[in-house]
């Protein structure tokens, strides 16, 4: 699809981007960082419009793959199964359509990995998220040998 | 307890209801869908009472075990364990009582399965749910063979 | 470190402290509680500093591995690795901060556990928690034999 992984972002604090345990990779919380920015900030619909965020949680997948292409020794055939999201979405009061935000997160993910790339999912809004960004998505991944 | 099945609703969006992985099944957030209409919207306690909120939880883990039968053969006997909620309420800032709109979906859960349906919970607050949903409610399950 | 496990929390409602499935135990959300009393309440940064929040979110991972301890007879060196915690931070709109505030539960775990206690992590701030909580953390943890 002509994309590429960028750089795994470093985590803001005292953990780490991702763990093993059996056959599970838990990916942490992703905000859409771009060459060490938070690419879009602010709350859906005053500040940010949906595309917008619906771009930035296609981002934080990036991110978060760019993370397991890490854990997995540069090998990303290795996932099995996408297991499930979780997508929160930086919202006003009132807003409610996250499910179209976090599309972006779950398109990408089915265009790259085709019935392996879908997942269980849950969207909600929030009312703030860490140095302002629209959208953070977290993953569980299913992992194989190589 | 003369209760049955909604047809499992279907997602609104890019990912699908639910995803085994060994021999848990992960069940995508479910929001308070009847009959293709969500049943209870807006935020507790200004818009929504908290029992009509308890109701809301009920309504999504009815949800919730539809999607996991459809997964399991419409086998329910096959849920060994009800692992973990997550539940999300929609409230109103200031609002401290999500453990009693959760329990609407924890007492459900226990009067069904007894005691294989106690299960780990996180419950919080959100300012904004899709479509306006007053609960969200995500589950892990435990399954083991028919 | 001299710290000693308070009394397990109970739950404040129609679930359990915690749920083993295979090797993993996941822990329920765990708010600041201090002799039956939530210790930090309200949101940040108005109405609590960061440091004090720091402190709530260290409280929660205390509360949370005496849940730990009691799953496991006593004996948290059973506790192989913690795997994931999600971190729900109450705050104002436009707060930005919460891996500072999640960091005081990851820094704790690492002094505690070493490499075992880096983990997965999810921080995200919320317009409202049970008992107006300041801080709420639920975690996964993998466990071995003893």
């Amino acid at each position: 699809m002509g994309l590429s992984l960028p750089s795994p972002p470093r985590p803001v604090a005292a953990y780490v981007p991702s763990v093993a345990t059996g056959s599970l990779l838990f990916i942490s919380g992703q905000i859409p960082m771009v060459d060490g920015q938070v690419a879009c900030r602010g709350r859906v619909p005053g500040a940010v419009t949906v595309d917008q965020a619906r771009g930035a949680a296609r981002q934080c997948v990036l991110n978060g793959l760019a993370v397991a292409s890490g854990a997995l020794g540069g090998d990303l055939s290795r996932v099995r199964r996408v297991v499930r999201l979780g997508v929160f979405v930086q919202c006003d009061d009132g807003f409610t359509d996250q499910p179209l935000v976090a599309n972006g997160a779950s398109e990408l993910l089915r265009e790259l990995f085709g019935d392996r790339g879908t997942h269980a999912r849950a969207a909600v809004g929030v009312n703030a998220l860490p140095l302002d960004a629209t959208v953070e998505v977290e993953m569980i991944l299913e992992t194989g040998a190589a």
